[in-house]
């Protein structure tokens, strides 16, 4: 037997029963590879300011550290919404990915056949929508100093924030980058603003120069604005693409919207060496929270990205994918994708039906 | 009679082509008030750095600052993509922003019925689409400094651009936007990233505070990330949407795309005082460029705006927009928005036909 210690994050919102889902199907999928798990449940976000304070207390992050990876629900609500900056819930999920130096965030947007009803796109653009976006994660405006508060001249109040990459931190996301678009279909497209932005520029330049060692990938360079219309004039264009934090971000979302079906995207996010962080891209969905509503399927998508991405463990991962599927194909639905001929269910409805697919 | 002078900018690719149809469609539209113009056409961009080595000539600044609303085609190619960030023609356009004091940008994005087939979303999701992104145009990350190059401590080339923002800034567009919203359904969604951008924090804020002097417009706020999302979801849940420069950028792009017809679509750029600068939201399309298929329908909407917004002539600009209207229902059509059953023209013909129902 093998053994894996594996770092839980509830959270917040729905985040704790998606992530008991994601755990017993963990759990059920890998035992078949004889693979055991010691699982230790910790707090962050919201969850972890109510309880310490802090929204990553320092035992959170050394657990996550010490563990072989880590496995996220959801943070952030209502509750916690107006609190000063370093008492947001969002501050610990920064503060747990630049502690983990988990720099690239691979975040898949497919269609699934059975749930292309659910895009908001024809039937004829979104079928077939199969791209992945590698977004550079510890670096850029998201953590770029100096930041704050201050004053101008004219002792008008200013705020400020500091867009700034250093060429390793483009080379090594750019390294994923190309090695993903590697084992996909071999197209990499690098989304900047080299247009009007240094930080872009060097991006760009960098991207290039990198480019040289992955010959047999095809490198195309795309302006974010004409990127966040091209994902919705043509997705099946995009195979990988690849960009800073902040339009990673906001393409990320909007490639995932295209599916119709973020409830059922997963994300990895992976650095150099120790353990990664896998997590569901929807939010805390307060609003549904406790009510066995949620759609678990991210998260256990993520948990499949964790046992490949994070453990090598590719035929368990494999398992579990092959399960959503037979579940989805079984016509479990529930009520985010949810459409007429199907069964409606519950959170853990769902997850029991995944297991008898596992 | 009234004398108007306007400044024309055809710029590069399709821009003259474009500006040639929208003067003459301008001119006549006008003449039934008695209103009469002195056009000046002058360089920009790509154009004008192959005639005087800069992207924006003084002389072009200083006639178009003197004049009573300034029209611009499009700028940019693939001559000039290479070019050192001075002598971008995209520099030119940033310069001219910056020269004029334009800090609100309109850009309109409305799924015409005639065109609703147009859109890559669904027909249910389209129709109906009636938005307006109010986008800050002369500050943040676009003009914020620090920027450039450098090397950080351990050697490593760095690049940075400063996203700042002062109050009297935000406080300026919305207020613009506040009373844009007003005029269309009190409806204003600001969109940032307060959770994790302190500008984003000042912004959200600024406009907060402000909103206590419109209270008949109920204000909504929404994170980028979230907004992308939500123009594919439910395009029809906004109304006006305020944002910051890069932000709008990108989501002004996206929205523009879900309508399916980008030929289409105008902005305005104004400022306190002096004259706006009007011209289509698309680019240059090198492609396409002289060979009398670009849609000149944007450029001539632009002219409207230059009539509404820039001249306060509103009958004059109604005209136009009633002529498109017009022309689009006659089924004139360019490439770009064809579709089986109707006349595909090229960009004089669809001129022409706008002159006939002027
Ligand atoms: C919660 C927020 C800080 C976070 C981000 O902006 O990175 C989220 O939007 C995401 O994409 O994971
Ligand atoms: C050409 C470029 C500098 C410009 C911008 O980014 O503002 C364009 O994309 C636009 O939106 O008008």
């Amino acid at each position: 037997t093998k053994r894996y210690t594996i770092t839980l994050l509830p959270g917040d919102g729905i985040g704790p029963e998606v992530i008991s889902v994601a755990k017993n199907v963990l759990q059920l999928a890998a035992s078949f590879d004889g693979i055991e798990f010691g699982f230790k449940e910790m707090p962050v976000g919201g969850a972890a300011l109510d309880l310490t304070g802090v929204p990553l207390p320092e035992d959170t992050l050394s657990e996550a550290r010490n563990s072989d990876a880590v496995l996220l629900g959801a943070i952030g609500g209502y509750k916690w919404d107006n609190n000063e900056k370093h008492l947001k819930p969002e501050t610990g999920l920064l503060q747990l990915r630049e502690g983990l130096k988990v720099f690239a965030n691979l975040r898949p947007a497919s269609v699934l056949p059975q749930l292309v009803d659910a895009s908001t796109l024809k039937k004829e653009v979104a079928e077939g929508v199969d791209l992945m976006v590698v977004r550079e994660l510890t670096g850029g405006i998201y953590f770029g100093k100096p930041r704050g508060f201050g004053t101008n001249d004219s002792g008008d109040e200013i705020g400020f924030n500091t867009e700034v990459y250093a060429a390793y931190e483009i080379d090594r996301i750019a390294h994923i980058a190309f090695q993903t678009a590697r084992k996909r279909s071999c197209r990499l497209c690098s989304v900047d603003k080299a247009n009007v932005l240094e930080a872009s520029m060097l991006w760009r330049k960098r991207v290039t120069a990198i480019a040289s060692q992955y010959p047999d990938v095809e490198l195309s360079h795309m302006y974010v604005d004409n990127a966040a219309m091209q994902l919705v004039r043509n997705p099946k264009q995009f195979d990988t693409i690849v960009t800073n934090n902040i339009f990673g971000d906001i393409l990320s979302d909007e490639a995932s919207m295209i599916t119709g079906s973020i409830g059922m995207l997963p994300s990895a996010s992976i650095g150099d060496s120790g353990p990664g962080l896998y997590e569901p891209i929807h939010g805390s969905a307060p609003d549904i929270a406790g009510m066995d509503k949620a759609n678990p399927l991210a998260t256990v998508l993520s948990a499949a990205m964790l046992l490949k991405y994070g453990l090598g463990e590719e035929k368990a991962a494999q398992r579990i994918e092959l399960a959503v599927l037979d579940t989805l194909n079984r016509g479990f639905r529930t009520g985010d994708i949810y459409s007429a001929g199907n069964k409606l269910v519950g959170c853990k409805e769902m997850g029991e039906e995944v297991l008898k697919s596992v």
